[in-house]
């Protein structure tokens, strides 16, 4: 999550150690090899990268502010499909395309 | 907008010339007063503050996004208040939740 949001402000380096490191589950060792860089430079830009975008975070809550407008609409979703077992005809028609919207938005 | 999402990862002199000058609409003679720095040095300010945040969008997206889902959730309460017009008991109360939470986010 913090990757999504801000990873795009972190050097090439340190975007590349903390992603190989936590979404493709390698090792120090073999982050290291693969970039040719030592095992400790990786831990660096691993550690780096990561405070850095706990501050951003820190500072804007973007992310928080983001999680609850998911929440919303995960509970918009749901009521949708309530109100679409519950009426028919063009009612049950715009809460399905309420469903269908917040799932593209999902995507 | 900018500085809504990115003004706390500005310095705070770049954040308050930016302030004064587009959302108070004071001069730039104004501030430099009020701050006491030059004129020049409240341009220069301003100037950084607006490209640092504008490369901070144009990396992350982020105000974009979120104006993509502002507008989905525009569409949904329309959508409800219309299936609220269109329906009775249970299914225009949740109609009307919808609405409410929706309401909510944009406070």
């Amino acid at each position: 999550m913090l990757l999504d949001f801000y990873g795009e402000l972190l050097t090439d380096k340190q975007r590349e150690c903390f992603d190989l490191h936590y979404n493709e589950d390698l090792s120090l060792s073999e982050i290291a090899e693969q970039l040719g860089i030592s095992r400790q430079g990786v831990w660096d830009n691993i550690r780096r990268a990561e405070s850095a975008m706990k501050e951003i975070e820190e500072k804007t809550g973007l992310i928080r502010r983001f999680e609850g407008t998911k929440r919303a609409l995960e509970t918009i979703r749901k009521q949708a499909e309530e109100i679409g077992g519950l009426t028919q005809g063009r009612a049950e028609e715009i809460a399905r395309d309420i469903v269908r919207e917040i799932e593209q938005l999902e995507d």
